[in-house]
């Protein structure tokens, strides 16, 4: 359903062309410092760039409706809340006979019924995420109190694949440039162009986020189901249009020999570390000491203008669908802070329930 | 921890080397019609196979110790319990001190400090998949009362990698008819090879599986956050060595235009299906109505008995290790049906929660 | 924490003088027909009487902002707000040093330390109990639609006992008539008199609320620990003030034989039903057919405009307090609603979970 | 279900005429030295005394069969399993046309067709107690590492009623000497005179159970829902004939005033104290630092060798029943421990939860 978490624990609330959309974080340790700018900044990351994102213009300005007083938490439920300003519903209504393919249209007029709200995909909108990355700036902050950092960008899109590794620094700041996310001035020309070239022939494209996160103390999640990257897994596939998740070497490691993935232990500067990191920093379902490394895909948005072929579920006929309205030809760069917000929700959880930041 | 869904959930026990391991299943409707065999002919086909497994004989012997009487669910809590025969404990110790590359044991010390229960892994063991599977096996029959069934294959062993589609009945059947649980003969005489050649040389390698289940109906998994796809992805990463996860076209589609990815609905035989199924029957994260479609990548088993880098934690500092002991050079085959009792342990949960399958 | 229920889950928000208090209510099936009128009346039965209740003057217009779409839920989550609008906050400073007997100072500024939110009891406020009558009014309308209903009474103020049997008709309707929510004229008019007793002394009383459910199915609760009984003791105490929950006979059960305890079957009209009702709807933890019956027993109000005795937090010495403000001289009148529906909200949880209503 | 608990869960299994019973106790900190006779001499408690119990004989010999390695906790799951061994299952089969007044047969019924497992009362046994004891022995050891300890007797059978104060020293000790664990000699021979009275009628008895808890550190609990005192009554009405829960003045202070029942805070020796405790130990659904105190209401065992007037639940017509077999006259004294127990598994999981426990 709508809730996630444990310890740190998210309660999602809103659809996208009601009034709003919003969160309850509950769980955060009074007297966090985290101010409603902080939250604000991160949010706006996940607005739609000019040039490459949709036209549909919400300035998103996030409520601290309770929870935060004087800048400092209170230890009681967090309440966030965004107004929804710029909606057109009335090309939905369409959608109820003729599902759109990729989208959660069809089982979700199977599950609900007419009272499904298909205005703007309802609750199963993408506009969901933006109280995720409120909620995850104020789990950030938390994780910084304990020296944990985390950041994402934009890996590939579409044929574009950024193969080069990165200094987490360097993630950190570069990315913030781009209106791809992504981690150099070369890498996001060519995947600039690689969305303008979808946006023009009124298509879509996909493509992949990396996230890594380290200062992580060693053995955070908990064996055997409630591990690291099985909560990370979890959340990540709430994302809407994600489709693969990986730790690590991930899929390449199925191809590997032991020898070669094994990471090898080393002492370096008197502390215990892995020469590679193979494992993206997960042994055993617990934090290894190394980097978190997560790779999670993203399929090509769904809504594009070129016509497809669909069905009336009325006629019980064959038909075709032309989808208006504003549609982001590729969701991957607003989808970066979504990833960094959403793991910092689930490693905040995992952390507060291990002990390792106290309550 | 240790205990896994809502309305059937799963709460393991045991380590490698204590007396057994086990599992209460719990939330099973009663009158359900299951039998010792069925749940024993299932995690037969988790044992090693000769030739290309472990030499460790475990019989595995599962014992229905209550909630099943006279062959009949009773609607009370199902208590699986199998023996450890085999164990030896002896060389475990030095893991203590030397950790093993790739194990859990090096942030698992860290957690729970000396009295981890390193004897076989502990906890950790791979061996807490034999419960997985008894009580997939009572999952899989619960489905079966709904038409709904599944079944797994070996995709890739190393660099060998089944491209080929494969009809659902074949995969019910062939793989079982070879260790390697490959879908054909020819891909499973190149599969035990690439095996033999890891061995052969002291090493290990990794490889994937591919499930699939049909007859779900359409509108499984609940929005935003007990999704199909998510609670899937979270109990796939609680089996040892699962290093990505990913549903349909997966990874594949972020490098798609969404025309390519879209899959277009159609009708056929009066139903609505889709044309090609690139969002592995997960749609919002609700069935579609497709098939499910899910692949899960395992690296390479950690424990090889070639020499690796490792560090002496007592002294800081760096030193090697040879892992002796019987161990599989791929535990891939083997964890096939792992993965189909996982896989029919999320649907159960999820088909029960969602009211598919009274109560 | 702040969230509750498994199917039909309920997560609360807000603080007594931030800017207001609300709850996301999330499971509720799609299509239930239920109007902002039904929501607020019932929200309008919490409010202060004249006469006997506090100056505090609350519209509490609750705000429907998602998950009721033209008078019918749509399977999202459903968010509701309501405002605070007569705050006055500063007089609640002096009580981080001198804690209020009978309140959750005192353990809330160890708990939470100077981060906590002390203004009008921050999240441990009594306010936080109208968005759990608003929630209520949507989990009885979900329940009205299986024939499940409600009705709790003023059952004792004080020294003041009803000790008379009512007809469940007569609850749902007499009790709103009176500002006591007493089940008579009789009783009504001397429980006034009790609780204008107390306050023209400056002080509170306390006392008990009985509430009955008829219409339930036969087998609602689940063994062993989300036991129909259990869920309901849960909820109660999260009431403010809540000191003790019993079933039917409850205490006095403890004083009996089996042979006077034990409630007798017999076929009437037909069915089976018990003589008497001494398990109060309850056996085993499921519902048995009977009427639900339980009786929750309310401490007196705990701020009391006599001086007390307190105790300075910060010179660690001895001292008195005279609390002023605007407060209930006996908050029972008020907790009625509050109780009837606390116990919707659990009913509609057990019986959404054990399929009894479907989603 | 038969799982409860968060951070420290307990998962039931068994049945009262299988194999066994047993548990699954997870989220026990790693390095707790606990000893297979502490848990043998807890569950001992709960053996029916000789003169006032049932005559089944049951040696319940607790098998610790993971997590606990040479004497100590490994942080893995603890599982935990006592043989049924004097069952004698012939005369239940009755029950399934003629339900027992008192009993879960009827709802169970039912619920679960035919499957129901009514032998002993299947899931619904009072002997799923015998498990809560030997996982309280362990969170016991637990929480005596903070100092926390807990201690209950029977404070009332039948018409008898302990109405004295007791140290907290006597309880943890005298009520032990005594097969009714009373509180001292002359109310223990008072009360084993009731029992017996009862016993000779072929009646059974009610009663109550005080438990007391010290040393507990102020602030254990989570508002709003996850209250110290609702967490405890939910666990309390999981154990089967409970029907009342009050904490502190409870029940009495409904007919109090708020000056009476107020706690007055007071320094004692540089301590923060109230003067009374009414309140139980429980302010706002957190730990107040003064002695939780809790009183549980038993009815009377509901199987008694009187005549009861039942139903033919085939012939659909009124018939009489007369319960033979081996049944404690009242529950009460072997109740005593099982509170206890209870009372432990909840403050465990409350307290690593809350952090005043490490893990």
């Amino acid at each position: 359903m709508n809730t996630i978490g444990i310890a740190v624990r998210l309660t999602l609330f809103g659809s996208s062309h009601g009034p709003g959309v919003g969160c309850v974080l509950d769980g955060i340790p009074p007297g966090l410092k985290v101010s409603q700018e902080q939250i604000q900044s991160l949010v706006d990351l996940r607005r739609p760039s000019k040039g490459i994102g949709t036209a549909r213009a919400e300035e998103d300005v996030v409520q601290v409706q309770s929870g935060i007083v004087d800048g400092r938490t209170s230890g009681g439920p967090i309440h966030l809340f965004i107004q929804n300003k710029d909606t057109d519903s009335s090309k939905y209504e369409r959608f109820r006979t003729v599902p759109r393919p990729g989208h959660a249209d069809y089982p979700a007029l199977i599950k609900y019924g007419e009272a499904h709200d298909i205005r703007g995909g309802g609750q199963f909108s993408g506009r969901m995420t933006a109280p995720i990355v409120a909620a995850g700036a104020i789990a950030m902050a938390l994780l910084e109190t304990k020296g944990v950092q985390i950041a994402a960008y934009t890996q590939s899109i579409g044929e574009v694949l950024d193969t080069e590794e990165h200094d987490f620094q360097t993630i950190t700041t570069v990315p913030r440039r781009f209106s791809t996310r992504a981690a150099g001035p070369k890498v996001a020309a060519l995947m600039e162009k690689e969305i303008l070239k979808a946006r023009s022939e009124g298509d879509s494209v996909g493509g992949s986020v990396r996230c890594l996160a380290v200062g992580l103390p060693i053995g955070v999640g908990e064996p055997f189901f409630d591990s690291l990257d099985g909560e990370l897994a979890k959340m990540m596939f709430a994302i809407p249009a994600v489709k693969g998740v990986e730790f690590g070497a991930g899929f390449r490691a199925s191809a590997m020999r032991g020898s070669q993935n094994n990471d090898p232990f080393e002492i370096r500067d008197g502390k215990v570390v892995t020469v590679t990191n193979n494992a993206g920093g997960v042994l055993g379902g617990l934090s290894s000491g190394m980097p978190l490394d997560l790779r999670v895909a993203f399929k090509p948005t769904a809504s594009i203008s070129k016509e497809q072929r669909s069905v009336d579920l009325v006629k019980k006929e064959n038909t075709t669908l032309v989808i208006e309205g504003r549609h982001d030809p590729c969701i991957v760069p607003r989808a970066v802070v979504v990833v960094e917000a959403a793991t910092a929700l689930v490693l905040a959880d995992l952390c507060v329930r291990g002990g390792f930041i106290g309550r």
